[in-house]
């Protein structure tokens, strides 16, 4: 894959060359966002950072990431602050933009809607979120902390074993993770869901012809007994027929700290896409973990950083520039390392 | 006219020689524009882009102006979202604000408002539309895109045919530039619109009074026939009686490619103010008109930025210094040349 | 109290002698809020600015003294805009901004909610307000203006008197100005409210017991003809039982051209926390006394400016470094002196 002026539409666009390198580019990126350094390889260029849903991680992590190397974001926030409210098409809305901005981020309500407005956009675009479509860079960065939390305990995405908890049937960010999965050897995939929210069929074949083994169940604690990573995402109770049929989920698939302890090995990594609902009727990643060393929702974000910043870097041509317009950080951060 | 310090209120405020300094700024900011070269001339400003009601284009077109300047923005959004909300004058407002920023651009649904806002500001404002008063900067913006089409075609803006389409009543885009055109000589207009929405009287008694030729018709096809530029605008068929009164002009106004091939000369130049709404019962610039080249309408909103920043960078007095805080671009741009 | 790297949570954490320092650093700032120069200490750095309620002053003003220090500003408006509406707690939210920021803005709708933050965040908070209970930088920017106008006026902190009119039971802004003011010898305060509205007895009780003479009054004119500052602020009427109630009290404590001429001595200074409600059935400071020279609201904002840029600088540890990375400004500014 050509970088240099491309749109990020899909996890399809990549091939493990492609990932390689985007991990490659992000690793450099740590300095520049744990603010030892700082860059202005990207003084003068604009992103526009057009949000047609509500959104305040990744909008905000595509804005930072951009300001990271020196750029400068122009934000559009709601549907209602759009002339798009006045019927203009998605056509006419990127040919304008585009003749603003040097590259665009969006997240629309309705899917295969990035990809129009991309095709009339004179400027590279990146989908950030189209309804329940694709979230590329989500799942960039979720194979991204996979890698780098395996790495630590000395292992590599050629060998591992994940158990994926929770509505594996509407999360469009399991989806993702797992086209990316098939791309890389020999992963042990457990997928822990009720059965009304199983793992849809076609994605479970395209596993299993990658060569992966694939286990499906709805036994939690038996599931992440052996694996190297549970990534946990909500069960969204509203998609149940009744009230009773959730609540006999309910409580099921939640992880806290006397489970882990109980069930998983102890260096096991918590993930999880973010936001959780930490009210009590969800609360599907116990706040108990929050201390443990082994949750690693944080870094995911702090990642989510790093990945797009190489990215941003990569389309507008700059990764190799990056460092030549470094110069030192002169304030105080309290920052931990990532 | 001094525009160092001074507000943009009106299309009234602008001589002849003023649109021609405006228009030579403008050229000169379009490698900055066209990201072939980055200025940082107004590093440290800021631009407080007040938007009291909905807008995407004019907004983002102030603040990426800005931006291309070297200039830092800071926005709001929505009268909610303002102190307003809480019985705050304008006064007040423009008080404070100017305290904060070194040109304010505002945008609020009450004629007037804007003026009242600059009275009592003590950096320039620029009024970026107040109800169905003034857009001045849509005025100019229109105007530099017709200068522009003309002299690509060898003519100039003192001897050119125009019509100009759709609700000729209430568009306060099409009164402002009929006031700009004032200031030229021998202009032919052609006013196309159902007798409802036709151009008030004053507009077409200025016109004539400064020597132009005035057509006033319902009739679009013979209209478009020997003309240099089509000036299309929306027919906003709620303003109709009923909506079988409606249904009698719906269409007759509408431009599309076989209407434009059928009648038009080859060269003739389509604008529209946009945003236009492409939905089926309105389209009225047909979407099969798209890759035309002579489709001007992205042009304009390629212009819009050009003459904001030379009205920003003439209010604050730094025209002549663009070109010494400039730089090389380093990243690479798919953008083609406007 | 150490700066760098603190939370500002309320104005409780402030002694006597930090108050002299932010002061210090305060005036030092003059010329850039004044744009006689320009600086980029903070280039590269980033202020989180989370309005979870609506705000258009303080936001903006926390922005532009971040700007004004060279550093870039991301924005959240709104708390529908935000992952809270989907249940993220506090925790989460502010694990994950600090990760994009050096240091956070927050205003809140809760009491407690900022501090809660604060603690989970990796980088320095402010608190913008955090419902009924504080707003630390406005109490600041207040005392910082009386001690200005005090100077002008030869005279300090340790002995002036001051008339506070209007909402004293549920006004934080006075409650916290009056924290601030027991950090100071020989006050004369004078309480000026409807009985129903009073100041509640444990802010009476610190000023007394901080050697401070205190008046408490429901007379207007009496109390501000021997001041040295009338501190006016919004007498909510929907707080009264009824509008009967609420007429009885309607006017009696608004402050206009004539009162002012015929009760205070000439010198006298006229302060509120803004915004002032300018509308007939509010307009508890009349705008009869806009250009009155004693009116210094609009300084007050204007000195906001100068107390968030000290707050910023010494969280951050810059404030030795600011003139290291001064520029003469190249623009027009029309702005008088503050």
């Amino acid at each position: 894959m050509d970088f240099v002026g491309a749109n990020i539409l899909s996890v399809c666009q990549f091939e493990r060359a492609d990932i390689d390198r985007v991990f490659g580019v992000a690793d450099a990126m740590a300095p520049y966002a744990q603010r030892r350094k700082v860059t202005r390889v990207l003084e003068g260029a604009i992103l526009s950072n057009m949000f047609l849903e509500p959104s305040t991680r990744t909008r905000l992590s595509f804005g930072v990431a951009f300001n990271l190397l020196g750029g400068t974001v122009r934000e559009t926030v709601g549907i209602t602050a759009s002339a798009m409210a006045k019927g203009e098409s998605l056509y006419d809305t990127a040919r304008v933009l585009s003749g603003y901005s040097d590259v665009i981020c969006m997240r629309h309500p309705q899917e295969g809607s990035v990809a129009e407005f991309a095709a009339a956009s004179r400027v590279p675009v990146v989908n950030g979120g189209d309804g329940a479509n694709e979230h590329p860079t989500q799942a960039l960065l979720d194979l991204y902390t996979i890698r780098k939390e395996l790495l630590a305990n000395g292992r590599t995405l050629d060998d591992f074993r994940i158990a994926v908890i929770g509505d594996l049937k509407y999360g469009r960010t399991v989806h993702s993770l797992c086209k990316l999965l098939c791309l890389f050897d020999k992963v042990q995939l457990t997928f822990v869901s009720p059965p009304e929210l199983a793992m849809p069929e076609a994605v479970v074949e395209k596993l299993r012809a990658a060569g992966h083994k694939v286990v499906i169940t709805d036994q939690l604690e038996a599931s992440i007994s052996h694996v190297d990573i549970v990534y946990s995402t909500r069960i969204q109770e509203e998609r149940f027929a009744s009230p009773e049929e959730a609540n006999q989920y309910r409580g099921r698939f939640r992880l806290n700290r006397e489970i882990f302890t109980r069930h998983c090995e102890p260096n096991t990594v918590i993930m999880h896409p973010l936001p959780r609902d930490s009210r009590a009727e969800a609360n599907e990643l116990d706040t108990d973990l929050n201390e443990h060393p082994g949750l690693a929702i944080f870094r995911q974000t702090d990642n989510g950083l790093l990945v797009r910043m190489a990215l941003f870097a990569m389309l507008l041509g700059v990764e190799e520039l990056v460092d030549d317009y470094a110069c030192p950080v002169r304030w105080h951060s309290r920052r931990s390392p990532v």
